[in-house]
């Protein structure tokens, strides 16, 4: 039954619905449908708390005015927060990769988040991204140190290249996050690039 | 990686479109976190057109006056369809299935929609389900056959056994779909009441 295609809606609004849950990332029509038949059985109230959230989300969030990571407050609670390590600058993607390496509790400094990365396909170029406020941030002086923390595709990696160009000139130390075997995985089935990469950049030996 | 809980938003209103997303049957907090920052990455007019989608729905979405399915005119396109047998009416707990019935293509009868099932743990008596209308609608006559079509639980068989029983005194033919092997299926991996009925309910062999 999995397989089979819902083609027939009794109603317009209906398909209306299925077509728009059907655009959310990573649902298909079927998943869609049983989203608006449950938006079509729910008390009002709660259909309309639904469609208020999403609609603030959108119109209603703000970005913080230094490291552009969204916020409902003028400066983010991580920029304000005065025990983190200004000096440090992590520069990732999207909030998404921020709320990531925050979960993980290792990282005290601050973010820069550049709202996309390069791509030329998508005719995203370095004008749309939070750059020239990044190369702003780190002229302003109290900056020791950029993290570039973006996803190794082709994209990431121009999109590092060209702020590590723009930053060359400038007294700051530009690093990378670590790429190499995760934790619990077998290097038998570890990439080459991986597996390279984690035996040139060996650290020394720790006991956990 | 899968199991990390991501607790920390940098953003209420990141957060309630979040647990908005998660309330949606089958979605779960990371889902729901992907569709969020989906929408907060969309062009304005199309998180805009998401919202009047959802709320169009809820809001005005009619049902047909006959049958109950979900409609946007007074009286639905299977009701308003005169090659349909309209002497046959197949009873079903939602539009869903009224939508999966149709995709087969086998039937070509009418419908009579529940909306929802006997459920006393539910709170849901006879009197909040389009059981009267449905009596009526045999009571007005011109109906031959009404056909049970409701999961086969303990409160979908409650629901036949009422229906059954409030139209016991009419002239009118009361079948239910059949239940036993799916097609595909291994006798083996059968629950014993459904090989049961299966058996019970054994039909002259067809080839093809």
């Amino acid at each position: 039954m999995a397989s089979q295609s819902i083609q027939q809606y009794p109603s317009q609004l209906l398909e209306e619905a299925v077509n728009a849950f059907a655009k959310l990332p990573g649902i298909g029509r079927k998943s869609a449908l049983r989203m608006a038949l449950h938006v079509l059985r729910q008390p009002v109230e709660e259909a309309d708390a639904f469609v208020e959230a999403v609609h603030r989300l959108r119109h209603d969030v703000g970005y913080c005015e230094v490291c552009h990571n969204v916020s409902d407050a003028g400066v983010c609670g991580i920029c304000a927060d005065a025990s983190r390590d200004s000096r440090t600058v992590c520069v990732v993607e999207s909030v998404k990769e921020v709320m990531l390496i925050e979960n993980t509790g290792q990282y005290r400094g601050l973010y820069h988040v550049l709202g996309g990365i390069i791509s030329p396909i998508n005719g995203i170029g370095p004008g749309d991204l939070e750059i020239a406020s990044l190369v702003e941030r780190v002229a302003d002086g109290g900056v020791d140190e950029v993290v570039l923390a973006l996803n190794p595709t082709m994209e990431g990696d121009t999109t590092s290249f060209y702020i590590y160009r723009k930053l060359a000139d400038f007294d700051v130390k530009i690093t990378t996050i670590a790429r190499g075997i995760a934790i619990g995985d077998d290097m038998e089935y570890a990439d080459e690039v991986t597996l390279g990469r984690s035996i040139v950049n060996r650290v020394s030996y720790q006991t956990i």
